[in-house]
């Protein structure tokens, strides 16, 4: 098939490629010419300007807009709807909130254009491993779609296949690793989901290393300490322990290279999903402690004290005549 | 009644003054030789040996070891055994951990020595206020000692009485600030509760005051900023709102002296109790967030960045090729 | 001063009550006619209507609106901005959201009507003791509205003053029980904070009185159990500790009728400043586990069973072929 | 080699069996005499005691203990004591805490016996994929029972190698799937980290899909649920997204069995580890909000309502008026 890929970034021009070597033709666009360039030079038609590259689509046209979540995108896809003819399909592969995209897909299909957004997991591996891919939209537009979605999915692979999964019952597409889960909006709902997941996992495998680690340090006394090997530890888990998983493949990386992670500040990012997941949680009224810390943690990873760590010691000073001190 | 007063720090100075300003007579002892002259100008009898106090003290005697928790506290009513006759009083006013006070109970029942837990609040405001306390111990001993605490303690005063309380079903000492809580290690445990208690409020407070500062930082876009007053917010809640509180009172006078708090930073010590409090509740198996969240963020305050910390932004790289930069 | 008071509940009738001891005079209105007629007979001007309300007001006039918050408050404000004349004030003393409040503002002020957002504090003690108030709205507003602020507040009482306030850097209605927090909203934001703090406040003490109960409970084998008074240690806690408060007196109280609180069902309602105050917490990303925690905590306390808790049960059968069974 | 296999239950069975499939042999002890002769007709030699086994044992004699952690293992540890022969090998097996380790290893060292703890991951498909294990001891006696833990450990299998991995340095037992942690107790050490982090991994999926399932109830108007798919929404994130991992795996099986999970109850069971996290993590002054909030998270799964509960719904009484109903 043939698509516009809007966004070349890192994300954007790894699917377009993995797309190219799945066969689909490509037109590309993005804001930096050199970034189109670069793409032509392995095969896409670039295009200068959205209007420049509907031209060169057939109908209906398949835009993919892979940009930062937010005003960039929420603009390209009004100026997209403008370039576009009625029956287009424009897909938001990026990190949209799942509420914008239902409001967009209102938006949209008064112009006749079928919206679809796609939450897609797999980072930087995705080009060779594929995307993790959760889709929300029409039923005639996802099953139109298809061939580019089995493109960029891993496919079933030798992932060992669920036992119980009867055959007759299974939507293949999550197999190959891709689902529609319902309409506009709802992959990005799942996405995030995942996303709010992704934290708390993070944070529990952060927060044992950081026992491990702490309990070979000189806050105990000699005699308590463990001069522990966290390069094997995290090396063994993943082998046949119940907490093996992708992200401790890639803490044992991290650890083989540099016990110490020296190269890491320790502040750690986050972006809209997380916080975005708690409003959710609290919409719903089901309680979230885990991915909630877990946000909370990367808040307090980025400032050197609280002004309520100071409140505190205010207070401590008021009934105790404690002066805390720096340790 | 006469009572020997080992250890004059803040807290057992003060509480040798509030009883001697109450009638009482004590013999003071300190390792510090001039924290012993001090008092004894004051109208203590000195004691240059825990031996010499004995000899001043009629039987039973009554010693008040007022000692940070630990090994001092341990040692010194070793040596209080000792130098103790059958039927004396050993009160441990400091804040042990309940599960030494009952084994210290059975090891000095052993020689016919009493043995009291007194935990105690008020802080440095004590002397002038009374102290709020929580005394594990057996009824004769309680009863025999009541004077003191009836001294030492607040007393009813202008506090509001509670409604409901039946005059013949009350605890009077409860109404005069101090109760009889059960065996050894009761009055600790109680006392555990309560700073464990007084760490949840502290903390809850703290946010409440980080969220209203934040709010008019540069954090936030210019438009989604209020200029708050923290300082008269703090002395309006004082006023007839539902979170009127001691702690409350401190932090207002903490305010009211310089709203950015610039004299803490912002690392905030924890003792004992708090840790023991989550110790009791996961050996009753009560789930209790927000004790622990409190305890966890005076941890977290005193260390610049985690080992975790690191750990996620690893993670992040592994997946995303994001690289945390210091912001 | 007269107020027209839209909204006759507890609250509402309460206010209006106390603004008549105070010497201002009611115009009152309410769907429910009965609720009309009583505070009729109790000295106030009835309306059968929002214009014949305004018919009884002189300019600018006043109305204080005390609704529950959302679509009732949100469509009665509507009604009474085409009631209105210009100049005349429009007091929401509910529990809106601060957004909604910055933007009927913007919406009133087009129609040249004064908005006032208005938290109130105290509960159905405010009667009686007065109403402690955070108030947003433009400065020329909220003076002229001094006087009904004055009566509604509680005065400075005998609540002792905050030692280091100075008197002429005081805004002296701190010190009677009120605030002008900030423009339109800012009263609100406040108040919002204030009831994420009391969540916190409350659920400190929950979380300790069960450690406290469960200690005296089968959960422990016999000889770990403590037979506490958990109604003396409220009690004693009220007098000279730390951790005295208003909820800690009422506390006492509820103990004092019943140490078992069987007439609770343990069922536990959030209103949504809670939610409010953690959404506000991670738009400014400052970490707030205390307060969230205490907001879940009440989501489970309103559920049997969690679906993540069978999806943690699923998962230990599958890989320790663990069967939960009830306990 | 030849080992005593003490404790035939699901896990010591299987161990022994894995073992004799490896080519080693099995003298086989359990209190159940059927489980010592269904063993037995599977090729082990059985013992009516722990006497008979040594005589069927060479020296140094290794002893395998596979009980329940408590009083069941320390008592058998205690008697195999009396029953060994000096040089003999002491293995726990099971889920100690790891200062029981390092107490046990100093009692028996005195008799000249080595003391080896192994933690052991893996559950019920161990058996087939081999067991993760953590094992702490001394470097002569590991390196003795290594052809043991060679064949117990699921090896190299084809999970890909950790880049990085620099071969001269590498410790070939990780990759073989165990590793030597360092002295006794710590490889209790690294597994009950181990399994803190399970609980946090386990709690932050519940709380994920817990959000999805509610999405689509009637928590929420009808038109802003989604009708997920919890089944496919599992197995798509096994297929390339940065959540797959074991556990999972587990859930996908599980959902795909029975999305509702209506076989379980949502009673949560925890064993020792968890709690031993937490107090490793205050001993150490480390924050692990998230790993205490799993563990908390089980508890409050296993009563209906906690008395913390009443105690909020008494303070709303108090201040409000609320009655809490049941919803």
């Amino acid at each position: 098939m043939k698509i516009a890929m809007i966004g070349l970034g890192r994300m954007g021009g790894n699917m377009a490629r993995r797309l190219m070597e799945g066969g689909h033709e490509i037109v590309a666009f993005d804001r930096d010419a050199d970034a189109v360039a670069k793409i032509v030079a392995d095969g896409a038609e670039g295009a200068a300007s959205l209007d420049e590259a509907r031209g060169k689509l057939g109908s209906p046209a398949i835009w993919w807009v892979m940009l930062p979540a937010g005003a960039i995108t929420e603009q390209t896809i009004g100026t997209i709807a403008d370039a576009a003819q009625p029956g287009d399909i424009v897909i938001d592969g990026g990190n949209s909130f799942y509420k914008d995209d239902i409001r967009r897909a209102k938006a949209l299909a008064e112009k006749q254009l079928h919206y679809v957004d796609v939450g897609t997991s797999g980072g930087v591996w995705g080009r060779e491993r594929g995307y993790c891919m959760m889709i929300g939209g029409d039923n005639e537009t996802i099953a139109h779609l298809d061939p580019i979605f089995e493109t960029l999915a891993p496919g079933t692979g030798d992932i060992v296949r669920t036992p119980g999964r009867i055959a007759d019952k299974v939507d293949q597409r999550a197999e190959k690793g891709y689902i529609h889960a319902g309409p506009a909006g709802s992959g990005h709902f799942v996405k995030m989901i995942h996303n709010g997941i992704e934290y708390g996992l993070m944070q529990a495998y952060a927060e044992g290393f950081d026992i491990l680690k702490t309990k070979s340090s000189e806050i105990l006394p000699e005699d308590e300490r463990f001069d522990l090997n966290l390069t094997d530890i995290a090396e063994v888990w993943r082998r046949g322990s119940v907490i093996s998983s992708w992200l401790l493949d890639l803490t044992a990386i991290a650890l083989a290279k540099d016990e110490k992670l020296d190269q890491f500040s320790g502040h750690v990012a986050d972006s809209g999903e997380g916080q975005w997941t708690i409003d959710a949680a609290m919409e719903e009224k089901v309680p979230a402690n885990v991915l909630t810390a877990s946000l909370f943690a990367r808040y307090r990873s980025r400032v050197e004290h609280t002004y309520g760590d100071k409140v505190l010691s205010a207070m401590r000073f008021g009934f105790g005549g404690h002066v805390e001190m720096p340790q």
